[in-house]
């Protein structure tokens, strides 16, 4: 019997496990780009083979001029001129000097390079030795002699320079021509065939009628195959009857390193795709897989072929091709990293909750202005969902152990492409929702915030606060170390005890500056209410108890409610009691975290 | 007279305004992988184009089922089976229910979709409806109707969904696929020809002799080309003669739409390129670039056509053409993004000094565990060396402005490929070095680091601190605002005044948390000190006045040196007088910050 619900970790291993060694081929070097190497590149000689001039100039015995200034050069004669790809015949001797171009070789005696500019030629006939004596006053000279591209410098004989296994990109063709591979050994392409699945399927030439859609799956995912090096081709659309599936797919399995079959493999009552797979004589490896998307997957081993049921739900099979076909892929040319090791990121909006399945939520991932990873997943995450494919970048992995994933979590993320620059300015604490309170002196401002503070911590909230104070704060005291550190010149103090952490930047910044850092150094927590500030761009409540400044509140920026203990009657802005904690935490939780 | 010495950015706009509009061809769905969308694809109609079934299970009322229960189900009659790409011949009415497949269209009178697994078919008649009744009993129902795939869900009828001007890949071909176009509006591939110049230069498959080498930068810039969809061929060695150079561009401008060239571009005796491309009657667009590695370069245009002449430096040559030529590529085929847009990313290790051209390094970029995007230079940068091209995933760019960059600071980068997963563990003030003084109650260690830090600020580093507290340190004062958030249950509070900052954490931390939090929150200074601690690992000096306690300078870990007051003979350790601050300073600066 064969396995049932595996999990993504099981299904790659089972995968990988039957994925063979490949075939090694010689191509030419203009045919490897995109290839696979099969062959070590071990340096055969030293790159450069020769003590070489990286720049345009003379070649001169560092002893002859290392007392030359600008006031006192110091004059040699000019003995020959050595372009690239010449070989020098004289030596330089005491007093004497190699014109060299870039690329040329060192001429003996000489072990350093003077350039052009550090140089004054005293005749005008800069290309004639051979009839005219020629001197050149140097200038300026290096700190110290060796100033020339030594032998090996770039590549040492004997090195290892490309392992095989490594993907032929347009460096490693420089690297192989440069060591004369005019041939390369490279793994075999697999080649493979694409075959849909599915009565509701016509071909993209056919106008679909009602209930029918067209078949989308094979050019996409031939077109993924294609991308990773397999030479695959389109199969068509296979028709849900048992018999005519298993000869096509016996025919195709004859002429394919592997086949790949879209729809079919759900529990459905047309979904035999496994039954088809069994009746000819293949080895089911595994039904299903605890993921979403893609749950509904089977593959199985016929003779020495696999055979990749994906599902025939669009981004379920795009999602699982790209999981574990591209694994296989890369495992059977032999390609190093066979999975893409994900890399951590900060999530920008909370996913709802899912149970007992990993997740792969498509995505777009961007650095922000600070340099961190930033992913946001894309709204809809449906299966049947095709289109939004076109702007993921990424794909979010949220471990079926996880209940839910909240705005600034850290999260695993597998990039398809390099991320994008991201105008994100705050640091990480920008992703923490956050919200304001804001009032004048004698406000009440502090008391409100702390029943607030307390009524979302009762809600099960995890919360943090920022306070600006419009006075110069002292929070370390005279004599105390973090006090002692500060007066030597400590621009930052971080004390830690067992259960308290503090941090002290003495530094000066802007207003605006001020909350931006005040924010990033928050982490872990659902949201963040800040006291003061009231005049930055934060949605905010602004806190009254005197009717004079009642105008404020249409002034300040963002200001959405007002807390008061006076009556108000036909305001624009919602009004709540200063003393309603319920309705004003219920307000803010509704507000910034879109929950009731 | 042409420009002469240009900005990377002046040299980035003369191109593009020579990149001229490309031509459309018509190709086949699959062959159009790869190439570039020369048409808005437009929805003709929705998809779904009818409302769908997302599950195998039974099409119902809402309103017959909504107070099932499993102790209390609804039975319904079955009244047909509707496969995927079948159309239901019934309407579902009361008391009725249709069996359904997913994909299949919702039967009319239906709103609601039970699955499988919420009922139980009461017969062993499962598919023959004909001559048999059969009832379903409904056992839970979703909280609302409506969980079917309406039509339009994914792709509505009218949307744009494909821009033009994008590369087509799997998922483009899924949509183009979908919407029928089994042929596509795609802008013709350019057809390029690239030569080498250098009489140091022998083809790939010859043996150097002394002086010379192999021609690397013809291959692998052609696969640049072709890599970024250019049709490119390699045209081999040009000698360095003029005429010889000059017929064989003449003959090439006529047959491709642009031509590179490497090397004779610089400022050498043999350096023609320049005059060969005005002999042929080009015209010099721009010639030398404010950049390195890559100053050389000249570029012309000769009738319609362009001509690159990038350096004849392996790395400048394929540094030039990835950010001048792929910008240029990508504008004749009307690719929207010419230029890879840098993202900001944390720099791991100090570059040195280098004054007024833009710089490209190379270097791996990483993102750590916390998120963050690292990036490492390459250990070496100049121009000639190739073999690190191998392993730089991303350039650095550093502007003309900066002086030296920093370990720590945000630097621009330019990904070639998506950043791999670094186990970077502690935050960014890892990359900020650090040392610690240890030592037991009254070794006098406070006393030090307090002279060590004001010693090191009278050197010019900015200095920051991190002090353990053996026992609770108490920071904020009873009554003060911040200890009214910290009482009301804030986890977390930042005060902030126009001249300090102060963070303070509640939650507790194991020890080495401890640090790493502290650490992360510390950024923009030179070097941390770190009093406390003594059990981590860290590079550290002991501090001890009481010579009993010497022996543990062996025990705890990374004990580097000792600082006393006794006088101490034959230790393996360095020793330190307790009261020797420009001794120590000196040795942090030298062991940290790699400086003397």
């Amino acid at each position: 019997m064969y396995k049932q619900y595996v999990s993504v970790q099981e299904a790659l291993e089972i995968i990988l496990a039957h994925a063979d060694e490949p075939m090694i081929e010689v191509v030419k070097l203009e045919d490897c780009l995109g290839r696979v190497l099969a062959e070590d590149v071990v340096a055969d000689s030293p790159i450069p083979s020769f003590h070489k001039s990286p720049l345009d100039g003379y070649a001169v015995r560092f002893i002859d001029v290392k007392d030359a200034k600008p006031d006192q050069p110091v004059t040699l004669e000019v003995i020959e001129s050595v372009p690239a790809g010449h070989v020098p015949a004289l030596e330089v001797i005491v007093g004497k000097a190699t014109r060299i171009m870039t690329g040329a070789p060192l001429p003996q005696g000489a072990d350093t390079i003077i350039k052009f500019e550090d140089t004054n030629v005293q005749k005008d006939q800069t290309q004639h030795y051979e009839n005219s004596s020629q001197h050149v006053d140097i200038y300026h000279v290096p700190k110290s002699p060796g100033n020339y591209s030594h032998v090996g410098e770039d590549m040492e004989q004997g090195q290892l320079i490309v392992t095989k296994g490594r993907l032929i990109d347009a460096a490693v063709i420089a690297v192989l021509a440069s060591f004369g591979y005019h041939e390369v050994h490279v793994y075999r392409k697999p080649n493979a065939i694409v075959f849909a699945s599915g009565d509701e399927l016509v071909s993209v030439d056919q106008q679909p009628s009602y209930g029918k859609l067209r078949n989308s799956n094979s050019p996409s995912i031939t077109a993924q195959l294609i991308a990773w090096g397999v030479r695959a081709q389109m199969g068509g659309i296979v028709p849900d009857q048992k018999e005519q599936i298993a000869s096509t797919l016996l025919a195709a399995l004859d002429s394919h390193d592997f086949v790949v079959t879209t729809g079919g493999v759900s529990v459905g009552d047309y979904d035999v795709m496994k039954e088809v797979f069994q009746a000819i004589g293949a080895e089911i490896l595994f039904w299903r897989v605890a993921m979403r998307p893609g749950t509904p997957m089977v593959v199985a081993k016929w003779k020495d072929k696999m055979i990749f049921g994906l599902s025939g739900n669009p981004s379920a099979a795009y999602i699982s091709c790209e999981l574990f076909v591209r694994a296989f892929v890369r495992k059977i040319q032999s390609l190093s990293d066979v999975w893409r090791e994900p890399v951590r990121a900060m999530l920008t909006r909370s996913v709802g909750k899912v149970v007992g399945q990993d997740r792969f939520l498509r995505a777009t991932a961007s650095v922000s202005r600070e340099g961190s990873l930033l992913v946001e997943p894309l709204a809809t995450q449906k299966s049947g969902i095709l289109s939004n494919l076109i702007d993921a970048n990424c794909l979010i992995y949220v471990p079926a152990s996880k209940q839910k994933i909240h705005s600034g979590d850290s999260v695993d993320v597998i990039l398809l492409h390099p991320p994008t620059a991201s105008n994100h300015e705050l640091n990480r604490a920008k992703d923490i929702p956050l919200f304001g309170f804001a009032g004048f002196a004698n406000s009440g401002k502090t008391t409100l915030v702390c029943k607030v503070i307390a009524r979302l911590r009762e809600m099960g909230y995890r919360v943090a606060s920022v306070k600006h104070d419009g006075h110069s704060f002292q929070m370390d005291q005279e004599g105390k170390d973090t006090w002692k550190h500060r007066q030597a010149g400590s621009e930052a103090v971080t004390i830690t005890s067992d259960s308290q952490l503090a941090f002290i930047d003495y530094r000066k910044y802007e207003r605006e500056e001020q909350l931006k850092q005040a924010l990033s150094h928050i982490r872990d927590v659902d949201i963040i209410l800040i006291e003061g500030f009231k005049t930055l761009s934060i949605p905010k409540i602004y806190v009254v108890r005197n009717p004079d400044l009642l105008h404020h509140a249409y002034e300040l920026p963002m200001v959405e409610a007002i807390a008061t203990d006076f009556s108000l009657e036909q305001q624009k802005l919602p009004v709540y009691d200063i003393n309603d904690v319920e309705g004003l935490s219920r307000y803010i939780v509704n507000r910034v975290l879109g929950e009731s």
